[in-house]
This record gives structure tokens, sequence and C-alpha cells, in this order.
């Protein structure tokens, strides 16, 4: 037996142990796995899924190697894209006039590409729009879901400029075992509730691709232009397609390209081919717009600018995206208080210690805590946030405690958005969705 | 030297010889290629291309080992079709109480897919529809191309049934060096052709790819289904396509195949969706609607039923279809009566013998001769033309004057055809090319 002093001192060593090792390999430690002789990340393509903790990352799966969850630095190299570093971010407060939002300010989009281009043109009183989108594969949307629109609509109330929201539709029917009926019945539900998120009907433009491909030739004529210019090459290399993919599949990505390109909405921008797109998406959707990025020019097209965000993690634990399927992996935009209390307090993964003696000495940590990561999204107020985590670091504040403060931010929030979203009206749905001129001219 | 009559003598032996060697191993004679020890052609798939003369024919290429051209008989053993048998023909007499086209009786038409069954429903007043097409590679049509349109007229007349026109210039861009807008243009000049031949507004609906998937919401639901049930390693099977191919060829294979179910067509069938679909068209186009048959029951759809006809000979021979790229492998639409004289005289391969001697001795072939072939597609008097072919095998009829028949066949028929087309105006094109019901009632 040891004494309780010996005990904290080995665990103190192996802690430092740790980081020693991180800093000399540039690799977590995994107990039995030597590190990786090779360092070098690769520039692109998918990652290694070997013991070096290579993070996976594609539109169809995401997992880390770390309970920190994906490792984003490496991620803008291997993706090729850029930082959002503290220069970009004061050039956003400054062109806008406003303070950035917390997503930006706190690192949760964390990734661009040519954003300081739609900066250099909007200074220059040349407008853009912007384009995001969802994949509607089931009616409940989680609170995860959510991150992309909440900060489109920030962006759109900063730069006053066009949305144009995406719901692929197409894809959920090529993906998943669905009727084209559920999934055209499912972008309808999810589109009530990012109308909900406060979007201005008379600035957004919300489509299904199974209408809209059936409703602007022009539209179709950009995903004709796309699919000409990609090989199965090299679909195959960015989304790992193989030859037994259906062919819907491997001709998709040219249909979440073409909304990059101002052309495919003459409805909206007058027949335009040059109005500048930005799409705000989590990192996973990078590969699309890698590929969409590298047409644009053969075609005489704009390459769309991107802002990527981190992953929303799932309550067990930043190492996997929620997922809709898993009820317990998500607070869904449905659930009731009571859900929502039940969820947190059973199912958020704890960065706290195992005994209430333990993390009143050795404080939590909130970089693999669940609940935190969730406030880091959900708390506006940067001040209490930082008390917050001081508090659990120090362990002044609990476990429960601190999923308390979740759910207390978690239920009148999610109370409110059902509240909007009883509002939304099947009327202002298909005001939406209906091909339009927006009050923009261009 | 020899005598004539030594020469006669061993010409006549080589000649028999010939035709035993084709009874025995069931392949054209060629010096210095042994027959083929496998006899047996595969069922399906794209032919062999060795010496033992199997013939090469897929949407893009066809080419024949011999003069008479493709073994057609082979062919349809080859695709799993059925011959259109005296039984079938006299069927279609009775069915329709018409005599059958010339293209019917003279094995122009020869091959077929389902007629039974269309005939079934029809003899039970369950309708059908007409479903073929037109790749508008170019303005200039030549008489080849409008071998469908003349029998599918015949058909509807015969019928009194709807027809649908793909004219799919969305092909033609993924497959040539040409843009959307020449694509487009050519589909508009080409249809005025397809609309000289003589069919009513109020029976036909003719579209564009790019116009109609950007305008038909229910097309594109039909695209999207078939790409989901068709992978990649089938079209590789079907088309030979290739991992260098561009994600557009790989999947427009399902846009052929849309038009094959009555839903793509609301405004015509009222949303029915168990409307048959015939489709007349050369045997080439085959693989597109194997593979539509193939998928059909899985999204709980028609198969099409098929009518197959033999390839349009080019000028030079029988060896290869014609070409609009080659203007002197064809009778163009646009030719002038001089340019049609002048390019039978000097182009159109000849079944006669060098000199007029010969001829009148052995007199000429008609199985090679493209002048004579050419009256078999033109020349409707069955008495005329087996008269022209009785004096050409004889002697009687030498080349020169076979090639003033074809001329003086042609010259007025192509005259017609560009006073019918001067008639079609802008106006009437836009008619028939916009989406509305036909005056059927479904």
């Amino acid at each position: 037996q040891f004494s309780k002093a010996e005990i904290d001192a080995a665990v103190q060593l192996l802690l430092k142990l740790k980081v020693d090792y991180k800093q000399m390999t540039g690799q977590d430690y995994k107990a039995g796995c030597p590190p990786s002789e090779n360092l070098i990340v690769s520039n692109n393509g998918p990652a290694a899924d070997d013991c070096d903790g290579e993070d996976l990352v594609d539109p169809w799966n995401v997992s880390a190697s770390s309970t920190k969850g994906v490792d984003y630095d490496k991620l803008i190299v291997r993706f090729g894209s850029s930082k959002i570093d503290k220069e970009l971010l004061e050039r956003i407060e400054k062109v806008s006039g406003q303070r950035a939002h917390h997503f930006l300010r706190r690192g949760i989009f964390f990734s661009h590409r040519d954003m300081h281009q739609i900066l250099d043109a909007y200074e220059k009183h040349k407008s853009f729009y912007l384009y995001t989108g969802r994949g509607p594969s089931s009616e409940a949307m989680h609170v995860g879901h959510l991150i992309p629109f909440i900060f489109t609509k920030w962006l759109q109330d900063v730069f006053d400029i066009p949305l144009v929201v995406q719901m692929t539709d197409d894809e959920k029917y090529l993906w998943k075992d669905l009727t084209l009926e559920e999934c055209h019945r499912f972008t309808v539900e999810n589109a009530k509730d990012i109308i909900a998120c406060g979007f201005d009907v008379n600035k957004t433009f919300i489509f299904s691709d199974l209408d809209y491909m059936g409703a602007s030739p022009q539209f179709y004529r950009n995903v004709v232009k796309v699919q000409k210019h990609v090989t199965f090459n090299q679909v195959k290399g960015i989304f790992g397609f193989t030859d037994s993919d259906c062919i819907g599949k491997i001709s998709f990505p040219a249909i979440q390209a073409a909304p990059s390109f101002s052309s495919s909405f003459p409805q909206i921008f007058g027949g335009k081919k040059d109005v500048p797109c930005l799409i705000p998406c989590a990192i996973d959707q990078d590969p699309y717009f890698r590929m969409t990025r590298d047409v644009a020019p053969r075609i005489g097209l704009l390459k769309p600018a991107l802002l990527h965000s981190t992953f929303f993690p799932a309550l067990q634990g930043a190492q996997t995206k929620m997922s809709a399927s898993d009820p317990n992996s998500s607070i869904f935009l449905t659930d009731t208080p009571k859900q929502i209390k039940n969820k947190i307090n059973k199912h958020a993964f704890s960065g706290g210690k195992d005994t209430v003696e333990e993390h009143r000495k050795y404080g939590g940590n909130t970089e693999v805590d669940v609940s935190f990561l969730y406030l880091t999204f959900f708390l506006e107020d940067d001040e209490k946030l930082e008390k917050i985590k001081e508090d659990y670091t120090s362990g002044a504040l609990l476990t429960g405690e601190l999923k308390k403060i979740l759910i207390e931010t978690l239920q009148p929030m999610i109370a409110q958005h059902q509240e909007r979203r009883k509002q939304v009206t099947d009327e202002m749905v298909q005001q939406f969705m209906t091909p339009r001129p927006l009050n923009y001219k261009f």
C-alpha cells in the first residue's frame, strides 16, 4: 500500500511525463503505442487511421484520437486552410464595426479560406452573399445543428447580405435508407428550425435540392459544368468513393458545389456571375469546397471563401460528432426541460475527479468536460465563462454545479427556440422556399 | 498470263470457298486471320475487338468487321433482345389495322424488347407513349438522323399516342468540346428538323435536358432514383467508363433513363406512373435501356419496351455509322441538289464491278452497295425496289444508273424537308418545347 502523498506525487509525475512526451513527439501519449517516426502530416487527403493518433475527418466520419477531440491545428495544415488569427479577428471587427461573435472570439470558427479577399472587396463596397446548408436526415435537429445557423445569422446581420440555405434532401436519399418523400418532409421540418433562428424572409432563400434542381435551369447548368470538370479519380481521392458506390453519390459533390456560384440564383443576383460567396460550415464539409475551389477558375467562376467551425461535441465526449440517430448523444431541439436535465446529468462526460475530495484538491479539466464545452458555445458572457473555468479548474466548482449551470442555460434557450418554431407556419416555409428576388439589388 | 475464262473460274471458286468457310465457322473469311476457336459469342457486354470479326457497338462507337456492316443477328444474341419476326410483324398490322411501315417490312427496325406486351395492353385499350431522342452535337443533321423520327411519326399516326423527344444537350456538353450555349443552340436547330418531319404539336413534347431538368422536379426525382440504384461498377461494365471519366458522364445514363417513366411528365400523364413506354431507337442506344430495364422494377416503375433499328450506313460503306463531323460521310439535310448529286457520285461506295464489261457479266452486289442500301430506306415502292435489285444483281443496271435513281429519290425528298423546315418558326419550337398537357387524357 502507498500513502496518499506517494500516489499524488506519482500522478503528478505521470502527468508531467505525458506533457514532455507530447512536446518531444507532437503526439498524445498512448500506452503501448510507440511514437510514429514520420511526424510530417500529409497536406491533404484522408488521414491515415493508425496509432499515431491522426484524426479522421470527412463529410461522413469524424473521429478523434484524443479525448480533447480533433486536433484542429493539425487539420488546418492537412486541409491547407488558414487559421483565424488575431489579425483577421480584428479586421472583421473593423470592417463590420461590430464586436466579433463569441464563436469567433472563442475559436469555434477557427479556420478560413480567402476571408481577407471577402473583406477587401466589402471595404470597396462590393457585396457578397452567404451560403450554408443542412442534410435533412431526420425530423429532429440537435443543438449542434444550430451552430452554423446562429453564426450565419450573425454574419447576415453584421454585413447585411443575402443568404442561400441548401437542404440536401437528394444527398440524404442517396446515402440513407429513406424515400424521396421522407427526405423532402425532413427538409420542410428542418427548415422550420432554421427559420426559428430568426432569419428574415426578405434576405434569405432556403431551397430543397429535389425542388430547386427542377425549378432552375441555371442551377442545373452550373451542376453540369462542375460535373464535366471533375473526374471519378478526383472524387475517389477527395471523398473516398469506390466502384461499388452508386452513380448518384459519385456525382453529388457537384450539387453541393453549385450554390457557391451566384449564377445559380439568377432571381437573386439578376444573372450576375461574379458576386463572391462566403460559406460558413463545419470543417468536415471542407472537402466539397476544396473541390469547388479547384474547379471554379476552370469554368470561369469565382472561388468561394470559407469560414470553418469545430465540431459540436457529443454528450459522451469530444471524440465524436453528435449523431441525430442516437437520442442520448445530443440535446434535441424538441427535448423537454426534464429531458435536458436528465440527459446532461446522466450522459454529459465530466472532466471532474472521481470523488469530491479529489476534485476539491486537483480541480476539473475544462478541456474535456462536455458541460463546460457546451457553455463555450451557448454562454455568451465572457466574464461569467472565465469565472466558471477558474472555479472548475481550481476545484471550487463541482461537476454537479457545472452541469446545473449548463442545464439552466439550455432549458430557456431551447424553450424559446420551441416557442419561435411554433410561430413558423407552413406558409412561411413556403415563402422562404420560393425562388424569388430578395431585398438586394445586384 | 491467264485467259479470261480461267480468271472467271478462279473467282467463282474463291467466292464459293468463302461461302463454305462462313458456313463452317460462322465467321466471315479474312485473309491471314484463322477462325476463332471460341464460336460462342458473349451474351452481353462490350464485343471483344479481335480478329474473329466481332462488331463493336455502343452509344459512341460502331464498327463492323464486314463490308456488309454489323451482323445484326449476332447482336440480338449478344444484347439479349428479340428479333422482329413475321409473327410480330403480322401482329403489329393486325392491332394497328395498317400495313407495316417499310422500315419494319425490310428489317431496318429488326429487334425489339417486350413489343408483344405493348400490343397486349393496347388491345385491352391501355394506351402507351413513345419516347425517342437526339444528341444535338451540331447544327447539321444528316438523312440518317431522320430514321427514328420518320418511324416514330408512323407509330404515332398508327397508334395515336403521345410522344416525348429528349434532346440530350447536357450529354453533348459532357462528351464534346462545346459550350452549354452551343449545345442548347444545336437543340433548337435540330428541333426544327424534327418538327419538319410532320409532328403534331398537340401530341408531341420536345425537351432540352438543360431546360427540362431545371423545369420539372418530377423528372429530377426519377433521375435521382435511377442514380441511387446503379453503381459505378455497373456503368463501367455497360458503357466502358473509366476512373478518368468525368462524374457527369458517369451519372448521365440516369438522365437518358428517366424519360422511360411516365411520372417524369406529370403535365402529360397527370402524375400516372404506370403508362407503358415504347422507345424506337438505333440499336447502339440499347445499353442505356438495358440499364433502365434492370433498374425499373427496383424503383417500382415499368420497364420500357424497345424497337431497335440498324445503322444508317456512311456513304463510304456499311462498316461505320455516318458522322456529323465528316461532311463527305453523309447527305446532310442542308445539302443542295448539286451537293447531293456530287456526294453520291463521288463517295457512295459501289457494289458494282470495276468495268462495265465485268458488271454486265457478273452483276453488282446490293448487300454492300451504299446507293442500293439508301434506297431500301427511302424508296417506299417495294416493287420498284425489287426490280432495281434484280437488275443490279444481274448486271442490267449499272452503278451510275443506280446512283441516278438514288439522286432523284433524295433530291426532292430533301428539298421538301427544307421547305417544311423553313415553315418552322422559333415560336413553333417554343410551343413544342413548353412543358404542357397534350391532347390525351390519362
